[in-house]
């Protein structure tokens, strides 16, 4: 079952509560189901590594740190199996809907940390990129990607694809936060070169349509002059194409070296395309590996001493926009070889980023076929602080604005009434609704009035069946100081459905329910 | 079965709207049992008297003179039986409910106006005094209350009690809204006296104990002060014993005159101590009322004497405070011994206006007991407007501020809402939620996201079991241009009870429903 955005696996719910103060404080987030959140399971997108795996004993230290930064952890996200797609589906779950684009797809592997941003469930969420798996999702849902330089973060806590290209990143809804979260995540910014140049690659523009280039084209030009920097187009000298084949080489190889022995020993259990990627790597010559590694390192230094100090390169994030959802999830054969197609365009793309572990941060400048379309901007290895600084200098008109905080503060509040809901947890039960007389619940089949009769309830209530899956939840502000949460939930222990509808108020120690009523339906 | 306030018999929901534009535009009102609104059967209290009476063909004068100055009638209230009590316990009906004191009762006959009224259902309800019958639950329930000069206002339309007493009059929530439906209502002030000077009565005062007494003392000179009027305080020189029983054979003789035949043909149709009230007139030896007649006229001539021209008498509006409730609803007989004790010495006070035909404003502004006690201004009769002209230049601190305008709207669109419901108003129910892809409403069964699926539901619904009856409701702001509603209700048809839940949202059309919540209690 899923929700309206199929965005979260797990959530949405206060999973892990962020420290009190911090520069994150009040904020929250979810976590790519590829990433260890202490109690919480994490599948990578496959049911049998699921239910294999044990609730994770501590969380990964990108998602401690982001709590120590005061953030809450309110779901995990669906990704694409085993991180090894660019598209967004996955067999095995519902697939998350691009909120930007109900019509297309909403990009992966960070499915649903794309969803769950652009849908605004979350500020921010953690994904990894390996091959583009941030920086094509937030091309396609208009949000702010960001792949850090390879190595930056640590990858503890993290199931792995191909470990020399993994990275974990984020994406956002807009650059104030993704610096944000940059500035709690990223290591100090030391010997970061001054930016220097703007660099368009031809490579790069010949793998795209007219519309797409003539977008990158338009939007290098006014990036250099926001930042007051020259705008340079040349060549890179190298076919992409040989980028790609040393990608795919490597990548494969240690995608099988991870996680070969998984695969033999449960025939059946990855989509059959997913396992021909992994199986492409099984009986991969180790000379040829060795090879291609020689050539990444030469390669990388090859685009190194082309760009020099302070480049910027200005590509797309991918090769155009989200293709359309219906007929890839009908499984329609030309619908998914066109999309095999997009997908070795986009990797041309995004190789130039994976091979040299350089840093990308995606932006949601352009259009294209009336869609949106990332810019990225790669940088020089280390300059992912200096990326972010120079991303929110722009405009702020370029770019979708933060958040309303308000939304966000009762966004956060409607998470932790969930999760005290589930877990019984009386005193934020009571906590979470207003004082006075005036307060009113409706249950399915009683009503309280004022506070007092509430807190009554809450305390006698029978702690069964509390547990339940939101297959529907909206949350918004209607006035200052006013917002309606609605939730269509179905219980977990009985499966009976329901509703739940809640108007909150904003007082001075936040965000508490005035009304509420939860109705069961017949049957 | 009635609703948490008992205030009214028929409504909450637009009985007859306001024509556009006028000076009582966008506000509502209540009408007593006993004044006809067109299309609603006009019961007086008495259930039997209801199965007989047919619906009014048209309006009263006054009922007709607020709609056309724009104000619309939302329900017809509860009276005292025949309105011939001034406790605001009608045997036949469950007590109204005094909002300001809900341990104590709501006086009567116009119990369910002052009611409605305190509990801010209306902003204002038309009533009826013939002996306090308005100024008796105002003062108990806090209220500005207007007993105009006897024959200012047409009784066409109106169930009499005694003729030559009979007043329609109106309960308000404060001193300008009192006011605004004076300007609606009473005739131009021809020839009105300048306010000369404040009177206080011996006589009243030895009626009352002595904190009463003090009280009124008190607020007689705070009111001469504030009129820049001297202050007297003189002895009537004749009995109120007297004044009692003048008004008291009148009344009764005229009570019979006009309802005996009816109570010979309905034996049993009266509660007993209300028929007992009005067989005291039966019997009456004409001679004697017609002694107490011509007696009448020179305790009248008496007073206007004794005060002159422009004398403004400052008296209590009752004898006390609101008795207790429960022990009068419990039928405890020394509770009703004290009742009776204590509406006979309100009637000693209340005759000085009913025998002389003089208006009367009643103003919540004393204390007794801890309780609300109104402060009754007497004026020359035709003064009508010059009371209410002074009452409104009183310092604003004194006196309960007028409604919050945004609430006022809001529960008039909630009763827009209840009548469109019930008479499957398809139209006026898809203006009221709000338009756009946001508005949310649940049903018992189903669940409609956007203006366009609910006024679907709307369109395809079936017409059936509509009609409802409140049981409970609650309307308020929780924020500047957010509103809640809450009702639990008992559908006519099928006797199923539920529940309703709506957020509004102050849109620059007026208000409109962001959220709604329906649903059915099991069985």
């Amino acid at each position: 079952m899923g929700d309206q955005w199929n965005a979260l696996r797990v959530g949405p719910r206060i999973l892990r509560p962020g420290t009190a103060g911090g520069p994150l404080a009040g904020r929250v987030f979810a976590v790519k189901d590829l990433i260890d959140v202490a109690g919480q399971t994490i599948g990578g997108g496959n049911p049998e590594l699921l239910a294999e795996r044990k609730p994770a004993e501590q969380d990964a230290p990108v998602v401690a740190a982001l709590l120590e930064a005061g953030a809450s952890c309110v779901g995990i996200t669906q990704t694409d199996e085993l991180a090894f797609s660019l598209t967004g589906v996955n067999r095995h779950y519902p697939a998350p809907v691009n909120p930007r684009h109900p019509d297309r797809v909403t990009g992966g592997s960070s499915s649903g940390s794309a969803a769950a941003v652009a849908a605004g469930l979350v500020p921010f969420a953690l994904g990894t990129d390996t091959g583009g798996s941030i920086r094509v999702p937030a091309s396609y849902c208009g949000l702010v990607g960001v792949r850090p330089t390879h190595g930056a973060l640590p990858l503890d806590g993290v199931l792995r694809l191909a470990p020399s290209f993994d990275t974990v990143g984020w994406l956002a809804a807009d650059v104030r936060t993704a610096a944000e979260v940059g500035r709690v995540l990223l290591p100090p910014a030391d010997g970061t070169p001054a930016p220097a140049r703007v660099v368009v690659l031809e490579e790069t523009l010949a793998e795209v349509t007219g519309e797409v280039a003539a977008a990158v084209t338009h939007w290098a030009g006014r990036l250099a002059e926001a930042w007051s920097l020259p705008l340079r187009r040349t060549a890179l000298g190298t076919s992409l194409d040989e980028w790609l084949t040393v990608f795919r080489t490597i990548q494969c190889a240690e995608a099988w070296a991870e996680r070969g022995a998984w695969i033999e020993a449960h025939p059946g259990a990855l989509a059959p395309e997913v396992e021909a990627r992994f199986r492409a790597g099984a009986h991969g010559d180790a000379a040829a590996v060795e090879a291609a590694r020689r050539r990444r390192a030469e390669l990388s230094a090859e685009l190194d001493r082309l760009l020099g100090e302070g480049t910027l390169v200005v590509l797309p994030s991918a090769s155009g926009p989200a293709p359309l959802r219906e007929p890839l999830l009908a499984g329609d054969p030309e619908a998914a070889a066109a999309n095999e197609r997009v997908r070795t365009a986009t990797l041309r793309l995004t190789s130039l980023g994976g091979l040299s572990g350089a840093p990308v941060v995606g932006l949601p400048l352009a259009e294209a076929e009336g869609a949106a379309l990332g810019v990225s901007v790669l940088g020089p290895r280390g300059a992912d602080r200096l990326l972010l600084d120079l991303a929110e200098a722009l405009p702020a008109e370029w770019l979708p604005q933060p958040p309303d905080p308000a939304r966000e503060e009762l966004v956060a509040a409607f998470y932790r009434y969930e999760e005290a809901l589930v877990s019984n947890d009386v005193p934020t039960l009571i906590e979470l609704f207003a004082p006075g007389p005036d307060t009113i619940r409706f249950g399915p089949a009683d009503a309280a009035y004022g506070a007092d009769e509430i807190a009554a309830f809450r305390r006698a209530r029978p702690a069964t069946d509390l547990e339940r899956e939101l297959v529907r939840y909206d949350v918004r502000i209607i006035a200052p100081g006013a917002g309606i949460a609605s939730t269509e939930f179905v219980r977990a222990g009985s499966g009976r459905r329901g509703r739940q509808t809640q108007t909150w108020k904003r007082h001075p120690d936040g965000w508490k329910v005035e009304l509420a009523h939860v109705s069961l339906l017949p049957g």
